[in-house]
This record gives C-alpha cells, sequence and structure tokens, in this order.
C-alpha cells in the first residue's frame, strides 16, 4: 500500500419526482453544484434518480426509455457548465441496449459519462417486480478517481449473500458506493445499517449508502444515508424524511500503479485520474448521526411524507375529508394539516339521522383546534330519497349513508378540484368494516395501512407532541376517549360487530402479516373461536373488496403486506382436523 | 428404431377454478375416468389444473401451498381407486420444496406420482409474473410408458427459442405432452398452431398440446387444445371456450431396450413400463379439427365465458346493470343473458331529466327482445337534492347523475345480492369520457377492453346471428344506429367532445395497443392536430384514473396491453421539436 490521500464526498440525499427527466435533473445539478462549491470531489445521488422510482411498465415505453437514455448525456453537459466537470458524479437513470432496459448508474466526469453500471440483482418480491421492467447487468466497473480504486453497486446487489461484493472484494477496492431507492418499513430496526456495515467489512473498505427520500404513490423512502468506514463503524448518517447533503472527508490509500492482479470475468477497470486529488480547502463540520426517531415519530413522519409528495407531485392544491367526529378522521386531519398546511385542508361533517350529538361537536372541535376550513353537509335529505324509493332495508340501507357522503365529497371534489381523503383505517378494512364506494371512495387513503390500536397510539403521541411544544392539541381528547362507532344505525358501536380492537388487532398481525394458518394460531394461544371469527371475516372480506374494487387503491406499503390476490378464487383457510 | 406400437392419448381441456383444490381434484378424477373408459392409456390436463391458473400470492401463503402438495398425492390415490391406475396421468399443479413453490407437473400412475417436472422458463411480461411465484426448475424428465419415450414440457418452455425443446431432441423423445395455461389474446393469428407445428418438427415427435378452458379474473382461456404429428402436421384440435375430451390414437415407436447415448446433465430418465401397452379394444371416431371462429364470434366467446366463470366462480347468482338505452349497455345485456340466462338478469333504466324520450323507449324495447328483468328507477329526485345542497354546476353537475345511478345499483346490489356490471368500452375510458364511481361501478366490466367501434361491430354480428338462426334479435336496432350521447345535459352529444369514433379508435390502437410515439403517429400519416388531441385526453385520463381508481378494475385482458403504470408520474407525450 501507497500513501494515503483525501477524498471528500457528498450523498445527495434528494427527493426525485417519477417522469419528470427535466425537473429531476435540475435537482441533480443544483445538488451537485452545491456539493462541488462545498469541496465535493465524488458526489453520489441514488438509484433511478433521473427518472424516479419506481417507474414500473414506464421503463417499457420504447419514447421514455429514449428520451431517459438521451437525458443522462444532456445532464453530464450540464453538471460541466455548472462548474461540477472535474468531480466523478454518481447517477441512477434508466438505460436501454439491446437486450433491453437496464437499472443503471452513470458514472459522470468531465461532460461525459466514463462508465456505466447495471444493477445486477434485480429483485421481485413484495413491492418489487425487477424482473418485468429490467434486465440484470453482469459488468462489474471499478474506476480509478484520484488514485483511488472505487466499485459501483444499486441497491439489491447488496442484499443478496450471493452478490457482486465478493468480486470486488477479491479486485481489491477502496471505496464502494451504493445507489438506492429502498422503501422505508415499520419497525426494520436497522437491518439497513447492519447489512451495510457487514458489506464494508466483506470489502474491507468504506462504503457510502445514498438513499431516495420522499415518496412515489404506495412507497415512501427515508433517506437515511450514511458512510460506514471498512470496520463498519459508522461515521456519518442523514436524518430520515429529510432532503440532505451529507459530506464527508475520506482518508484513503493512494494506488500508484496499475492493478495487475487477475480480475474476475465481470471486473472491468477505467483509471479517470491517477494521480492524488487536490486536499479540499474549506474545513468541513466533524459529520453527525442524528439520534432515532421514536417509532410513532418514525410513522408520523413517514405518512406525512407520503401524503405530501402524493398531493405535490400529483398537482393538488387542496384535500378534503369528511370529518366524523371519530379517531380516524381526527388522525388524518392532523395529518393533512402536518402536510400541507391547514389552509389547505377541507373537512366535512356530514350527519344523519343516526348521527350523535358529539360526532358533529367533535368534528367543529378538531376543525377549531388545527384551523382547517369546515362545512356542515347534512346528508339527511339525499339518504331519505335513495331509501325510500328503492325501498333499502339493513345493511343496504346502512350502505347508502355512506355512499352519500362519498357523493357529496366528490362533487364537493369536482365543483373546487381537491384531492378527496379515505380514512378507513388498516383494521376496518380488513375485516370488512367499511363501505366500498362509501367510505372507501377517494384518492388516497393516508392511514389505510395503520392498525386501529395503532391510530390510537398516533392521536396520543401526536397531541402529547404538541404539549410538549407548547401547542393546540390537534386532535380532540374526546375522539380518543370515546367508544368506536359507524353510527350507520340507532345505538351502533364497533364492538356490536367486531372483537376489542387490541385482540383482533393481534390476531390480524398474526394472520396477515405474519402468514400464519389457522392450526399456527391456535398453537400460538390464540382463542379457537376468536381466530375462526376473525378469519373469516378477513377472508370474507378480502373477497368481497377484491370483487368489489374500493375505488382507493393508494395507500402506504410501509406497514404491511402486499398481497396481490385472485379475485376470483375458492380457497379458505381451513380448521385443523380432528 | 423397433416396431410400431399403439397409444391412446386423451387431451382434458377443462375449467379449473382457483383455490378449489378438491372440486378441481374432482373434476380431474372424472375426465381421467371418462377417458380411461374410452380406453385412453395418457391422459393429459393443462397447466396448474389442480390449484387454478394464475393463482398470483396464494402460491406464496404456505398453508395452500401445503395443501397443494398434500392433495397431488390424495390425487394420485383416488385416481388409482377411480380404475385409472393402469393409465399415466399428468396434471399440473403447485410443487413445493427447499427452494420456494414451483408450477409443476405430476406424472401420475399406479397411484402415486412417478416423476414431477417444473416448468423451467418463466413468463414476467404482459399479464405473467411467475418470478414473482415460482422457482424454475432444471431438471428434464423422460419417462418410457409402454415402450414410449415421453417427454413434459410447461407452456412458456416451448415459447422460448432457447427453451429445452433443443435438449429433449437431442435425448430422443417419441413424444412430448405440453400442459398450458394460455390466455386467449385476440387475433393471434393462430401463432400458437404455428408455434406447436415447428417445436414438433424440431422433436422430431409428435405433440401434445393441452390448455386449459374458462375464466379466471381478467384472463380467458380458450383451450384449442391440439395434438400434431412428427412433421407439425395438424392430427386433431378441441373446439374454443368449451371444455372437451381429445381422444387420439398415436402409431409410435416401441423401443425394445434402455437408452445409453450420453444425456444433457438435465435430463432424467424413468421407466414405468417398457412392453408395449396392449391395442385398446373401443375403436375411435376419426380426429376432427373444428373450423375457425370469425373474428367477432371468437371476441363474442371470449366475452360470454370471461362473464359466466366471474359470475360462477365468485358465487353470483344474478347480474344487474343500468340500461340507457345506447349501445354499450345493449350490448352487455346481451352478452349476460348468452352467458347466465335471461332470469338471472336485471336491467335498471335510470333516467334523469336529461334522457330522451328514445333512451326509454330502447331500454324497454331491450328487455322485451331480450327477457331480462326490467325496472325504471328515475334518478331525478336524487340529483336535485344534491346539485342544490351542494351547489353543483357543469362537470360536477354531471358526475352527479353518473353516480346517482350508482348509489342505485349498489342499493339494489346489497338488498338483493346482484353483482352490478359497468357497461363502459375501452375507447371512452381511454379518453376519460366516463365517470369515476359513476358509471365505471361495478364488479365486472365486460366491454371495458372492446374500443366502441368494436362494439358496434358485435352488435351487429350478434344480430345476424340472431337472423340467422330464426330468433328474435336481442339488441334493438335503433341502439345500433342512433348517434351516442352520455345524455349529461341538454342535447349533448358524443362528437361535442370526442372526434369520430373510427378515426379516434384508429389513434388510441396505434398510441396504446402499437406503443407508437407522438412521432409515429404523425410520421404514419394521422392529422398532427388529431393526435395531439387524442394524446392529451388519454393522458390526462390515465392519470386521473389512476389517482382516482374508478372502482372496476376486473375486465378481460385478451383485448389489450395490460401496462402497470406509475399513478404519480410527470411523464407527458412529447411533440417532436421543429
Amino acid at each position: 500500500m501507497s500513501a494515503m490521500g483525501r477524498l471528500r464526498m457528498a450523498l445527495a440525499q434528494v427527493d426525485a419526482t417519477v417522469g419528470d427527466l427535466v425537473e429531476n435533473g435540475k435537482v441533480i445539478v443544483d445538488r451537485a453544484r452545491q456539493a462541488v462549491q462545498a469541496g465535493a470531489q465524488l458526489v453520489v445521488f441514488p438509484e433511478m434518480v433521473l427518472t424516479g422510482y419506481p417507474i414500473e411498465d414506464l421503463a417499457l415505453r420504447r419514447s421514455f426509455a429514449t428520451a431517459a437514455r438521451d437525458e443522462i448525456d444532456v445532464l453530464a453537459g450540464r453538471l460541466a457548465e455548472s462548474g461540477c466537470g472535474a468531480a466523478l458524479i454518481a447517477v441512477g437513470y434508466l438505460d436501454h441496449d439491446d437486450e433491453g432496459p437496464r437499472n443503471a448508474a452513470a458514472l459522470i466526469h468531465d461532460g461525459r459519462v466514463i462508465e456505466r453500471y447495471a444493477k445486477h440483482h434485480l429483485p421481485n418480491y413484495g413491492v418489487f417486480d425487477e424482473f418485468r421492467y429490467f434486465v440484470p447487468g453482469s459488468r462489474l466497473p471499478i474506476v480509478r478517481f484520484g488514485g483511488v480504486d472505487i466499485g459501483v453497486l444499486i441497491c439489491e446487489d447488496i442484499w443478496r449473500e450471493e452478490g457482486p461484493t465478493a468480486e470486488l472484494a477479491a479486485a481489491g477496492v477502496d471505496l464502494a458506493i451504493v445507489l438506492n431507492g429502498s422503501p422505508y418499513e415499520r419497525a426494520k430496526d436497522d437491518t439497513r445499517g447492519a447489512l451495510v456495515a457487514r458489506r464494508a467489512r466483506e470489502l474491507g473498505a468504506p462504503l457510502a449508502y445514498v438513499n431516495l427520500v420522499g415518496a412515489q404513490d404506495e412507497l415512501v423512502f427515508d433517506g437515511d444515508s450514511m458512510v460506514v468506514d471498512a470496520q463498519g463503524e459508522l461515521l456519518a448518517r442523514s436524518p430520515q424524511f429529510v432532503e440532505d447533503l451529507l459530506l464527508l472527508d475520506l482518508d484513503l490509500p493512494q494506488r500508484a500503479e496499475e492493478t495487475t492482479g487477475p480480475d474476475a470475468a465481470q471486473i472491468v477497470r477505467t483509471t479517470i485520474s491517477a494521480d492524488p486529488l487536490p486536499v479540499p480547502e474549506q474545513p468541513l463540520a466533524p459529520p453527525t448521526v442524528p439520534p432515532p426517531l421514536s417509532e410513532e415519530a418514525e410513522v408520523w413522519s413517514a405518512l406525512v411524507t407520503g401524503l405530501r409528495d402524493y398531493v405535490a407531485k400529483n398537482n393538488f392544491k387542496t384535500v378534503l375529508l369528511g370529518l366524523s367526529g371519530g379517531i380516524d378522521s381526527a388522525v388524518v386531519a392532523a395529518l393533512c394539516v402536518d402536510a400541507v398546511g391547514a389552509d389547505r385542508v377541507h373537512g366535512v361533517s356530514m350527519p344523519s339521522v343516526y348521527s350523535s350529538e358529539h360526532s358533529r361537536s367533535d368534528a367543529a372541535d378538531l376543525a377549531v383546534r388545527t384551523g382547517l376550513h369546515y362545512q356542515v353537509q347534512p346528508i339527511v335529505d339525499m339518504v331519505r330519497v335513495f331509501v325510500d324509493q328503492l325501498g333499502l332495508t339493513g345493511l343496504a340501507e346502512e350502505n347508502v349513508q355512506a355512499r352519500c357522503r362519498a357523493v357529496t365529497l366528490m362533487g364537493l371534489s369536482n365543483q373546487y378540484g381537491h384531492l378527496v381523503l379515505a380514512t378507513g383505517n388498516k383494521t376496518e378494512l380488513a375485516v370488512g368494516y367499511s363501505t366500498i364506494y362509501g367510505d372507501a371512495v377517494g384518492g388516497f387513503a393516508p392511514i389505510k395501512d395503520v392498525p386501529k390500536t395503532f391510530v390510537w397510539r398516533l392521536a396520543e403521541w401526536r397531541n402529547e407532541e404538541a404539549q410538549r411544544r407548547g401547542e393546540t392539541l390537534p386532535i380532540p381528547p374526546n375522539s380518543i376517549t370515546k367508544p368506536p362507532s359507524a353510527e350507520l344505525r340507532p345505538d351502533q358501536m364497533d364492538s356490536d360487530s367486531l372483537p376489542d380492537y387490541p385482540m383482533l388487532d393481534a390476531v390480524l398481525d398474526a394472520y396477515v402479516e405474519g402468514d400464519q394458518g389457522y392450526a399456527d394460531l391456535v398453537a400460538a394461544g390464540f382463542d379457537a373461536e376468536l381466530v375462526e371469527r376473525v378469519v373469516r371475516m378477513v377472508d370474507g372480506a378480502e373477497y368481497k373488496r377484491r370483487q368489489y374494487p374500493p375505488g382507493t387503491k393508494i395507500t402506504l406499503r410501509a406497514f404491511g403486506r402486499d398481497r396481490r390476490l385472485p379475485i376470483t378464487s375458492r380457497w379458505r383457510e381451513r380448521k385443523p382436523q380432528g
């Protein structure tokens, strides 16, 4: 080994918008310039930052693929014009060659793309379908920049045990950069940090991990970019859920000579510059590691990020939701106010003949506490016409109330351009305690993946947070403490139809998230009758909901399994025999 | 080569139900017994017949995978008990081993599974996502049965040029059987027949191709099972869209000795019986090849099959649809009557203040012609309450009418248990000429993938067919000839908002199905202004519809691309510069 040199690197944790090549290009140039002005010599952007991620079948649209391939060359020119030509800049983008589309990283220097890396390992489970969209790469470039040998990888490449880390380690690199589009999942327990540390130790070199931030449809990217050293020790980390430019000086060995040792077949070596880089003049502030967020704070931030980006990226100015006085709509309203500001939030109380006095007063109280726009539109007259003319009774009568509220919200949406939000929670949707084309209507459902018991936890946490800050509590305490009711018939209570929520959520978590079967659940100590009741409700609701899609499919997947099941299916979970 | 022997084979073209292991098992035993009673020695069932296909994430559910794996052994025993033990029976099923789930074929003989083959090539494009669900196989079994060497393949295996046909050809087989779950696509021009013939020539052996029939969610399987000889000549073929048991005698070489030549590594040889099989006593009727269907007849059959199976497999007894007097609802009503019979079809005319006299009389005429159940439910009073109370105007007022019809249909559905059908066509949905949560509501949308101009062709064809048979024309001639209108405001005509339908459908076909870009379309001779207008409508409608899912996602994919696009996207097709 030769002498050590200093490399100043920047990890650009940015929010990209799917399909917006021009705007994403501007974000990249702005951030690169900011980094270079701070002395950065290496700037790393996340996976697919130029196109946004995931782009799904846009990858297969010829006109888009061509535009994306052209844009990376345009971007290389712009970076040089903006004074970033001397730096090495890694940018994720959509490449395309004779074999098909590639999830790729371009290494840009001096106005052109010096090298391209196509992701080797394509995830195809859960929310990922990359085998549908991309062809895997096989080349493994190592570029020498300022005498430092740098390897580049993309996301899933480091999650596979059989991934290319071993080849890079055998070839020998001084630094690995990993571009990521890694969605937030609840309660990951820092799996990501542990993995990054392990791969760095395997490489025997520092590893820089750069992730997207912001939301795209049902995914939230939490950022959490980081750099670890060759021993796996964390050197610096970006905060979650906000854009960030993480700057760090690394002291790395300088390679004076060409590497001659035999390489694995995939390794492709390129030299940009063999001489040491000038040591940056400006000093850097010492690197920081933000304290981890509490579970409630993390989930709240994810929900706010998801909602804010969905509204902004779909060009909505305002949101509209029904306020029932209950806990779910109160929490969604508080999320809205945090995401887009009270002045862009419109709430409607829509009482029926079965609505209680507190449902109206709690909704009005919420409006006063949060400062959102508030109106009352009784649905009594609309419901009466349908019920009388069609002779509806029982469940059909209950559902008409929820549907008249949906027609009211959509009417106001069409008239004024608001995005309608659905306020249902995961528990009631799982067991079918919801009306298709009724309360399930909307463009986005912020808490559709949050179990009821966690909705309460979020409400309490958000109010405590307000108390800590000396602000008005946004959520009416009565909405938190009163027993939940759908109020679609006289004196109706959730507990008439459902098991107690803590027990219900425990079974749902094991059955749906944990993929436990009937026998597993009973063996785990759940009451057999309760299991049977819940399993029947879930299976029934699941098939009903798939037969009649409720309209809103968009929600945040960070909180649960994304199951794709056939609509038509006779499969039912069965009780163990004997 | 040694002497020739006769093998009687049966191709069981059956309709399986996803998830119903018990019922599918019964179908298999019944058909196998029928085949064996007719002297069959080899009975071949389609891909995944025991589980139904496609099963999507059910493949990943442990309790289901275990049940499916167990059921194949149970089935082997049942087949023997039913007198089918002496035959060789190939059954598609879900296998599962340490590496994960497999799309597999079991070769059953004498009460047990003799050999298993796991599909080598997993399709992962269009409607297929098999990389998500299955692990590919690598073994390639050849079983000797009655002195005949038989190779087994599954569906995609023969569609790939690099598929295992070459290995089987090199090893030498006397017969190949291919189990398929191959969905119907419009205008395939017998690609399937040509491919099967080519593979048989490559193998130098007859090839038996067995396909599922019936519908599963958005897929229709058309059957079309066939046998070709070693020269690729068609020997026999099953009709499309109906269950069938195709029986055929093949004269095949008898192999007296063990094969000793060196095999490719994947080849696994098993001998069930080396001696010639007894020649079946009963003579067979000569094999038949049904004449091809006309394009309209084929599409009509596909639509009827899709609707009938969706209703039956989801346990609905009756269907309900709105009758506007227009062509779309008339064609859907005629499809319903053909699919489930007039007595199970309920139509509702729902006139508003803007409805014309002919909209009511044509709807009533349709009811008389088809014999479906008919009622009139004016929406005037419901609409008035919403419009007056909320102060709705313009598009918001138009949409409320469509939504009051949806609430009416869903109310009747909840009260009486009907499946609501949406009657929109592909053209109006593509350009956004439709109301979300309004006319788009329903559990199934029979003509959602049929362009408007083809809806007219179907109507004319169905009436001509009735004329040929001497039956009442089901579709009112006035519904076919009158100019189309949504009737949501005074004197509204489709032509106020849309280009002429033939031109519109031509652009849509090139833009959406043909994946042509802006420049391609203009270069192809379409008027530039028309292209710009249509492209803007499609992109606008596409994003709007994805932001607010309309509720009904289920339709038949045989008629168009199944694009999965991001909801949040700023990508817009751009006019070529300069």
